[in-house]
């Protein structure tokens, strides 16, 4: 068995139990995990710490100047799976091995990161390693909870950490740039054939909270040109976005939650709400995406009588990759003759914040079925291996 | 004040309380209403006595031969309206003051009915008078309760009636026709301005229970192209079935209920299930409208991608009314000088089950804004004085 599957796997038995694989932050089990994987780092000579915010940090402190960063995470959602996160924690410390395996003598210092609470399951703390890490401003942590009703502060503080003090994981400073291996938790590259998926930009979100108001009426007593159906309206909107997003190129249109009321069979729907999730590589696409969705949205509300009230829920910038480390990733995979293809993430990751202090870069890995977040989450050993060692030779052209 | 806006007003007074009025089946307010009701009928000249199904049945025993039978009901769903059923009753009790006013002599004899649990609000036992009082089988009644756990057989113990013997209620075979006074619970006649609506049919329903099966799936990761949304799916659904009513004349089609699985903004519906309401005046109206939304449905999900499961949760072939009830009620209206159009009932009524056995008829009066089981249910006295006088003028013809 290779070295990298083993790993893998020896990871994904730090787990709280249950189907797949259940490691939160500041858990226990990732603490756990962390306990070994910072031993492995340190048998390749690597020093190992956790920081103030819950990051793992391993440095091999070559040569000098600015790092060279790889990384990702290995919290999990409940019940995920094992290559979310985990696959970029260990490529990196992979990367590494192979790097001194071909004797490459690094001019620059090459560290390997694995970032706390990426997956935000617990303390509404999305992407918090990465973003103290960057030394952005994390606030408002004092009184957070998780379902269980432990505080943030107590978590930590079984870790030895205070919120309080989570800017002093600040090393942004210290990095020249940045390389994420991931699963591409979508089905592109497995439809595509292609071995490895270059990250042109993780994708920007705009989230709305629609409420279509019509009128509530009954049903057989109500002739059809009569009616202000709210959830007629709404399947218009629904269909709308969809056409919006299809004809842009990359572009995504969701709508995932729709609720009616009253909500009888026998009753016309008077209010439907329903959310909508816009995405697009580009500042310039989410632009275009989001004005195309809203005027859709006046005009069917217009010609069909009802009343609209949009609340914007979310709204994130995209994150473009380096054009650098993108061909460097491309030349990378040239060298291990290994298919590549340029796209977008249409997922947020660590390198999304990374991205805004420093030239960041991602790879992908096929997702089997394009399937994440689950206990069936899968890609093969070989694309595993692979991706990891494209990350090495693209480590090893920036370091020489 | 008149005595028909006087006694409507005086059976409002008998409710639970709360807004609008709450005037449920087998519960001590409407057997307040009905010991009051049979005083007055009694004071005009009529036996009144509470059937074996709760049915109040006064009789004016003139002449020979099958009687004419005016009535509705008294029950109320929760928080109702003083119209619904009420003013069957209550103007079936002033046409018979008008024809004694009149002084006509009937050769046969006029009954009025007030029936037991037309409104289907506590037992799901959705009218139970008029089935009882044709001689229908209401089986299966033993273990029913209501939400507050009362059984049916504890709730007509309160009033000396036991749920066994439900089938001595029956009555049709001496009664010759059925005509009802209702309230149109629709905006057509006030939006035409018309005065009495006489109805010709009493239409057809088809319930299901839809269940649209994709593909779950991140909404950020997964390219437009390649998803399986069964939302997206439903919404197109929603729309056939509105386009297959909207060109079938007095044909109607609701979806009132909709859900989507797993229900969150950012993962695309795997799964949406939904009610779908159909109605026409005729059984090959049903039939048509029927089979046209399941062929699009159909089509819809095979273009789609998406599996597709129907459960039929309910059918009631149309009732038509009887042609000469149509015309005499026709008649009476011109005889008051009263507007009339023909028009189907898109809601059920105990006619509906009295037309199976008898030749029946109804006529409705206009519903300001077409509201109906609300608090402001209303129809204006002058409406009301007038289709009592219309009916009476029907049952003169009828009788005489």
């Amino acid at each position: 068995m290779r070295t990298l599957e083993e790993d893998m796997q020896t990871l994904a038995g730090f787990t709280a139990g249950g189907p797949g694989v259940t490691r939160l932050a500041w858990s226990p089990e990732l603490r756990a995990a962390y306990d070994w994987l910072a031993g492995r780092c340190r048998e390749l000579g690597m020093e190992a710490e956790v920081d103030a915010a819950g990051n793992l940090l391993a440095r091999w402190e070559a040569g000098s100047g600015p790092a060279v960063l790889m990384g990702s995470h290995i919290d999990t959602v409940p019940q995920g799976g094992r290559f979310d996160g985990a696959l970029g924690v260990m490529g990196g410390l992979h990367a590494i091995r192979l790097l001194r395996e071909w004797g490459v003598r690094p001019r620059r210092p090459v560290w390997l990161v694995a970032f706390m609470d990426e997956e935000n399951t617990r303390f509404n703390t999305a992407l918090f390693g990465s973003r103290s890490f960057c030394g952005e401003d994390v606030g408002g942590l004092g009184g957070r909870r998780d379902a269980d009703g432990v505080t943030l502060t107590d978590a930590m503080a079984a870790w030895g950490r205070d919120p309080e003090r989570h800017g002093e994981a600040r090393r942004i400073d210290a990095v020249g740039q940045y390389l994420e291996l991931h699963v591409e938790q979508g089905p592109r590259l497995e439809a595509s054939g292609t071995d490895v998926g270059v990250v042109t930009s993780i994708v920007g979100l705009v989230g709305y909270r629609v409420r279509v108001i019509g009128r509530t009426n009954h049903a057989g007593t109500t002739p059809m040109p009569l009616r202000r159906d709210a959830l007629a309206g709404a399947a218009r909107m629904v269909l709308a976005v969809r056409d919006e997003a299809r004809r842009r190129e990359d572009a995504t249109a969701n709508v995932g939650v729709i609720t009616v009321a009253p909500g009888s069979s026998n009753v016309i729907p008077g209010r439907c709400e329903l959310s909508i999730d816009l995405r697009a590589p580009s500042s310039q696409g989410v632009r275009e995406l989001d004005e195309g969705c809203l005027a859709a949205l006046a005009a069917i509300a217009e010609e069909e009588g009802l009343g609209l009230e949009l609340e914007e829920t979310y709204r994130v910038a995209p994150a473009p990759m380096s054009g650098e480390l993108v061909e460097a990733i491309e030349r990378a995979a040239g060298l291990e003759g290994a298919s590549a293809a340029r796209m977008p993430s249409g997922a947020g990751h660590d390198a999304m914040v990374l991205a805004a202090h420093v030239p960041a870069g991602m790879l992908f890995v096929p997702s089997r079925g394009g399937v994440s977040h689950s206990p069936d989450e899968h890609s093969s050993p070989e694309h595993c291996e692979l991706g990891a060692r494209v990350m090495a030779r693209a480590v090893a052209g920036l370091v020489s």
